[in-house]
């Protein structure tokens, strides 16, 4: 599950990263945190993107394409230093300024938030770890009278909590941007507020998405690799005993147990995109009925083509199941994106390109034929 | 590159599957082909996937989701012994026999070649590396005086060459065959024919795709990676010295030089997919009309946004460069299918799916939205 983080510090997931404050955090380490607060011009990385800097040890995460990082990590060893967060405006555009990227040829204007990594982000970090959402409230800037650094946590019923280490956000702070916090809690998205005496950054924060795979056979592993290479957490739920972690080295939970059952597989509903893979019509069957109407998991691909799933229908309309609409809604099938491969890693790469698609609140198919921006963007 | 070779050689890619088929005949070592003639109902692999036996060794490749392996590793074994190659006729769809795969619950017919690996494939492995299609006729099935395994293949310009080791396929049968081979040779499908005497496989295969990406930053290695646990050949072409295999371990070549001789970095034409991702907007721009201009590529990806895209068009215009519209259908900006993902693994993927899907002729969208079989048909 960490091999991309082992392989490539850099292009290491927000999933894994996450698990290295943590880690860290156990260990009481120094180390500082570097987020994008925002960007002007094209950049590419969004805001929210963070990069960990241990005092001893390699930095992970990226927060430019390259341009900055090294820069960054000796402010982030400055911050280390003098324990003082603050933001730092560095500036690709200015062609005057060489010193910044400017080698490279990037372009735009990013804001980056430098902190060190502390006890404020354990409140967080253990929210997401229990399934729920959590938002950060964060003074990044400002001529006021509150610190930077000032950190208040938003929680899953939209509660406002102190968190040790960090003065809290004042309450008029957090009643003008109250709007802000509303629209981005839960989104997953980032976004600066300024407000004239302070600038806040409200870093809305989801928790992993599950990738839960039932199945047995061979075509699971590859599948497994590929999803945990860009941040599922991947459950194997198999109908067959035998199988264990070492068969799907790459999931970080294996249960077997008969197909009803799924639903102990599922952590969250609302976070859990399920493949039903057995090769077995009765077994698929089972776990499809079971997860759409048992559960709320927004995404069930079923492998196979569709004459495969007519007769999955038609077997439950023999024992009189009958799917409501908004159950089908939910189902995919044939599950994947249309890539036109069929090896197995080509098929994985499909299946997982599709959850991704889906949990983003997009439907694949080429950006070049899509008007808009590439990443969605919230109201302002 | 071989990663997922070594990590689950059940999955590993058709071309490393060809790899480990060069390297058996380089030390002239006993292995048996099975390669998937037909199947009937639903199956995981298509016509033409292929398995790879040694007689000292672990198999590699797959030819059902895991439903056969075993007992085709018995029957390749056998082959092996015998020298005599065969069909084999795996019918998971008879209720009545329980010992192919009925266990585990497949169903559909299956037809598998299994033969020994001789010199009869060393031609059309040396046609793919020199970047040129190969269409191998094998009988495979029959009543007739043709000897099964008989094997006669055809080049890229249609001439049909005799191979070692096999008797070639009788002209009378080529030139009853003959609209398949035209309609099959290049399309990298596989067909059986059946015409009373015997059954001949028709098997086009097609050369390795080339991902050919253009720049140096951290965002390249990631891309790599994935494209090449899918079975892309990567080579970089960086505008900056200083890089070499080391800093792209999953680049299969990496070459240095100014933006314009990006030509030399491309193989074959057709088969070379490029992603243009140097973060400079002159570079880019020069390597966009270099591989536009002065190549047949048929997708050139260009990452960023698409007001990037119009600034690199003005700088064109200001010197009188005027891309023509077929120039502009081959370009693909933003680069990427609409996931959503902003974390490096998650574009990565973006563009790998792209790159895939544009190889294959599709566009990327959900299977579920989509009517007709997941696959392309090729008329019968």
């Amino acid at each position: 599950m960490t091999q991309a983080t082992s392989e490539d510090p850099w292009s290491v997931t927000e999933t894994d990263l996450r698990e290295q404050m943590r880690s860290l955090r156990r260990n009481d380490a120094d180390a500082a945190v570097v987020t994008v607060a925002a960007v002007d011009g094209s950049a590419y990385r969004r805001p929210g993107a963070k990069m960990l800097v241990p005092a001893d040890g390699e930095a992970a995460g990226a927060v430019t394409a390259g341009c900055l990082e090294e820069p960054v990590v000796d402010l982030a060893q400055e911050i280390l230093a003098t324990g003082q967060p603050r933001i730092e405006v560095f500036d690709l555009l200015d062609s005057d300024d060489d010193s910044w990227g400017l080698g490279l040829g990037c372009n735009g204007v990013i804001d980056l938030f430098v902190e060190p990594l502390d006890a404020s982000v354990d409140r967080p970090l253990a929210m997401l770890d229990n399934g729920d959402p959590a938002t950060v409230l964060t003074v990044v800037d400002g001529s006021g009278d509150t610190p930077i650094g000032s950190r208040t946590v938003v929680g899953a019923d939209g509660t406002r909590e102190a968190v040790p280490d960090r003065e809290p956000v004042p309450t008029t702070l957090l009643d003008a941007i109250g709007d802000t916090i509303d629209r981005v809690h839960g989104t997953g998205s980032t976004q600066t507020v300024d407000i004239g005496s302070a600038t806040v950054l409200v870093d809305s924060l989801q928790p992993v998405s599950d990738l839960l795979l039932f199945g047995s056979q061979n075509d699971l592993p590859p599948l497994a690799r590929l999803a945990s290479d860009v941040g599922f957490r991947v459950t194997v739920h198999s109908p067959r005993g035998g199988v264990d972690e070492s068969t799907f080295p790459h999931a970080d939970t294996v249960t077997t147990g008969h197909p009803t059952t799924i639903t102990d597989s599922v952590g969250t509903d609302q976070h859990t995109y399920a493949v039903v893979m057995s090769h077995n019509l009765v077994d698929d069957r089972l776990a499809v009925e079971t997860l759409l109407t048992e559960t709320e998991v927004p995404y069930v691909g079923l492998m196979g083509p569709r004459e495969r799933f007519k007769e999955l229908r038609e077997s439950m309309a023999e024992d009189g199941v009958k799917l409501p609409k908004s159950a089908l809604e939910r189902l995919s099938t044939p599950v994947g994106l249309d890539l036109g491969g069929g090896e197995p890693l080509e098929i994985a790469l499909s299946i997982v390109a599709e959850a991704l698609a889906v949990s983003n609140g997009c439907e694949g198919g080429r950006l070049r034929d899509r008007d808009g921006p590439i990443h969605p963007r919230i109201p302002e």
